[in-house]
């Protein structure tokens, strides 16, 4: 097999075989194919995309290029979640301990964030104490007594995703479904779940733009998790603004507690319950969403839900008391209020703009190496179809940096202020299962 | 400026500027942009193209990252000819003659040859003593006197393209006419002259297979040098079977002695007096093609046309006794004929496979650093549209090697025949101007 026919055909919109796509992922994370052909075959895929056989195989040749993790030691059904990433995207923090609450097992790999993304490992590390690498016995112990576990991703899963990632990123070749898809997929199946739920974002703050766009992707991942065994279920859900009220480390591990104790916004609780739900379903411990989705805000209601967070914070080594006590999170020492302009309705606010702004104070990393201060972020006061008149507070912006001009500038610019009230944003856009 | 945002760009059918695509070629000329984004960007080129105007830019630019040759001190307009690459094409040894005659100063920078097709430098170099490698004064200075010289192409000139190409041929990126078009005429202006005669070849030993395709590609060379300020033709010629009777370096220069004798094969003769009165043409010596054409007929019938090429072996220190004797030149030790297996009319003949034959039996280079032996080559005795009988000879292999199995078995499956006569070959497709 020749690299520079198999670009070839890929050209012409020829399907590849397993054997074929095998051959180039694990030729390329051996070193054996060089940058500049793959990103030559990339680069052929995105113009003229793969079958559907094709995204499976791809998928399966990149969780094949390195270890993978074995829960068998852990009893039930392994039900993981992915998010493709949004701005003030809390989901997981709550949605672990419901799961738990109601006996399905989460062992759960998460990751950190990376430009105006967040990553649910720097989040959980905003509690004093909260430990993220723990051994792998320990791990497997606490899902099967406490049903949830939460750890950073072993460096040692899917290494053809991270050197194509980095490859695709320099070279125009993100922006591919199947690419984006096997890419998410690997990841899931080489953490060895049974059942895998996808936040699919879609909006201003996320990578797909559009809903038809992250139905497609959606729909492509759904199809990589059957064609594999796992039973995949996606929710195609709102990123047009930023997801509830808080943005950055600390701030959303106090709003993910206030969802929890059922003070959240509409918009997270309902993202949160939704797939909970369908995860819950999936990992058997209810026959229809709805009657999950009833006991678990009813979990909510009764106290457990936010006792099962604290129990969380407890089994790994961090302070639990933050959960009744917010204010011994971290917190900036200073706080500056962006003001209305004008009067009017939101109608729009850019969720990524307000993510690189949260990341300019600090709350995120610009490249993989930079520090992050858990106290820095962004406090929404108003969202898409508030009223705000001339001089209101938009949003509050909390940093320890002294010159923030840029993240000022950016978050006053990412509302959007108009005469007419806009239409009600969907929270949940759709289901693909 | 960043490379991933030009690919970016291109990717979306967008135009580059001029600046875009020099930062482009400097910067991978230099080693500033590295492989892996350039591949993607010539990917992103095959699918998306590029306008008139980038093609333009694109050259000028690849002629810009080199040395470019000076032809001021030649007197007169400088007309230069170029192949795309065949099987048996000779022309430039008949060409060269021909224009001298009439006054047009010819400075030719050529080629080696590389796989199946061959190249003149190799073909003249075969002749004893013959001199390729002259310097810049005795090259001005013969041009100025005998308005002919030939020499190697500088190795300074356009880098770029250099670079370039040897990862198109490891990339799938070969095939984009923008690609080819600037390849082919920044070698053409980096080398100084005013105005150029393309000969495009297509057929089965050419790089376009299609009239169709040929047609495009010489159109868009033609554009680039009207832009780029040169008076440029493309004539689309046949290389659907080999050219003439003879391939190989010894054998092509004995065939081209027949030719300005007046014994050539029709086709050749056709495709050498066509190119050679367009260029004549261009360079002022006549004002139509047919008087040209016509007078540069007479000039072979009188023997003028020989005795030049004559004096072109003796100028650059050949021997010009091989043209009275063209025994002289380097003979093989074995010859083997190939017989046809059955009767009928030859159909066609893979011309390509002709001209891996002849390589394999030593007349051409597989790689660069391959050795040539210029006595190898083929002589066909059949072409298209004879008829054969069983046991005819088709073709005689001339080489110097022990086993030629692989030669013969492709020389014998390059003959297709078949009952029926084929239509007649056109040998000069179409002209652009």
């Amino acid at each position: 097999m020749r690299m520079v026919d198999l670009i070839n055909k890929k050209k012409h919109a020829e399907a590849l075989s397993a054997a074929e796509i095998d051959y180039i992922i694990q030729g390329y994370t051996k070193g054996d194919i060089p940058d500049y052909q793959m990103s030559a075959f990339l680069m052929a895929v995105y113009f003229k995309g793969m079958n559907k056989e094709e995204i499976a195989n791809l998928t399966l040749s990149i969780v094949n290029s390195g270890e993978t993790v074995d829960l068998s030691m852990i009893e039930g059904i392994k039900v993981d979640k992915h998010s493709s990433g949004g701005v003030g995207d809390k989901m997981s923090l709550v949605i672990i301990p419901l799961c738990a609450c109601v006996g399905i097992p989460v062992a759960k790999m998460s990751g950190r964030g990376l430009g105006h993304t967040g990553g649910t490992i720097d989040k959980l590390e905003s509690i004093e104490g909260f430990k993220t690498e723990i051994s792998k016995e320990d791990f497997i112990n606490n899902v099967n007594r406490y049903k949830m576990a939460i750890v950073g991703q072993s460096p040692n899963l899917t290494p053809a995703d991270k050197k194509i990632y980095a490859l695709r990123d320099v070279t125009g070749t993100v922006d591919s479904i199947p690419l984006i898809a096997s890419s998410i997929m690997s990841k899931k199946i080489a953490s060895g779940c049974d059942c895998i739920v996808l936040d699919v974002k879609v909006g201003s703050g996320a990578f797909m733009k559009s809903v038809d766009e992250a139905v497609i992707l959606a729909k492509t991942m759904v199809e990589i998790g059957e064609s594999l065994g796992r039973k995949t279920v996606a929710v195609v859900t709102d990123m047009s603004q930023p997801l509830g009220h808080e943005v950055g480390n600390a701030n959303e591990v106090k709003e993910a507690i206030e969802i929890l104790k059922g003070y959240g916004a509409e918009d997270e609780t309902t993202v949160a319950l939704t797939i909970a739900s369908r995860m819950a379903v999936l990992g058997g411990a209810f026959s229809d969403y709805e009657s999950a989705y009833t006991q678990m805000r009813k979990l909510i209601e009764s106290g457990e839900a936010v006792e099962k967070l604290k129990e969380l914070i407890r089994i790994q080594g961090g302070n639990p008391e933050v959960v009744d006590n917010p204010n011994l999170l971290p917190q900036a020492r200073k706080h500056i209020e962006i003001k209305s302009l004008t009067a009017g309705y939101v109608n729009s606010i850019d969720a990524e703009d307000i993510g690189v702004s949260a990341m300019l104070l600090g709350a995120g990393r610009k490249t993989r190496d930079d520090s992050i201060d858990f106290s820095a972020g962004i406090t929404m006061i108003k969202k898409v179809g508030d009223w705000v008149d001339e001089g209101d507070t938009l949003c509050i912006l909390h940093t320890n940096i002294s010159d923030c001009r840029d993240a000022e500038e950016l978050s006053q610019n990412a509302f959007v202020i108009k005469d007419n009230k806009p239409e009600p944003i969907k929270y949940v856009h759709c289901i693909i299962d």
